[in-house]
C-alpha cells in the first residue's frame, strides 16, 4: 500500500471556482472538494450515498430541495439517488471531502 | 436530511488516548478517530475496505505488515481484510477520518 498525498492529486476545475481531486477505492470513491466565495454547483443527482464532511468555511446544500447549511466540523448524509446542489456562503474558501459508495467514475461537470 | 456536528456525535474511548466518533449512513460509515501522543491502535482487520484520511499530526499505519507513514494530507486506502495499526509519531495529536464501505457496525474495541 502506498500513501497518497493531495497535493499530489491533480485538481480538475468542474465548475467557475469548484476544483475537485479524487482518489478511488474499489468500494468507494473520495473526492476532495476546494470551492471560492461566490462558486455553486448545480443540482445534481447519482446512484452513490455521499457522506459530505465540511473541513472549512460555509456551504448550503440543498437536498430534495431542502436547504442545508453546512460549517466546519458537519456533516451531510446525502441518500443514493438524492437531488443535491451546493453553493458557497460567505466570503471563505470552502473544503470539504465527500465519500462515495459503491465506487463513482466521476465523468467531467457530473 | 438533518446536517449533524461532530461537535454532537458522542466519542468512545476504544483505546488509551483514542476516541472515536461515528456516523451510519447505508452504504458506508464514516468514522472521526482522535489519537493522543503515545497511542497506539492495535492490529486488526475486516471485511470493509478503509479510506483513512489525516488531517493533523502524524501516525503510522502498519498494513499487511508493512509500515506507511502519514502526516496532514494524506491518504490510504487499505483494502478490505487486510491487517492494520497504528501509532502515533511526534507529540501532535492526530485527527483522522476514516470512510468504510460497506457500512459497518463498530463493536467496543474492534
Amino acid at each position: 500500500m502506498r500513501p497518497l498525498n493531495w497535493a499530489a492529486i491533480p485538481a480538475e476545475t468542474v465548475y467557475p471556482g469548484i476544483t475537485r481531486q479524487t482518489i478511488q477505492g474499489t468500494l468507494q470513491t473520495m473526492v476532495r472538494y476546494v470551492y471560492q466565495p461566490g462558486s455553486r454547483f448545480p443540482v445534481h443527482s447519482h446512484p452513490q450515498e455521499q457522506i459530505t464532511l465540511v473541513i472549512s468555511g460555509s456551504i448550503e446544500f440543498t437536498v430534495d430541495g431542502t436547504a442545508v447549511l453546512l460549517g466546519p466540523g458537519e456533516v451531510a448524509v446525502i441518500p443514493p439517488g438524492a437531488s443535491h446542489g451546493a453553493r458557497v456562503v460567505g466570503d471563505q474558501v470552502v473544503e470539504s471531502f465527500n465519500a462515495l459508495s459503491p465506487a463513482r467514475t466521476i465523468q467531467p461537470g457530473a
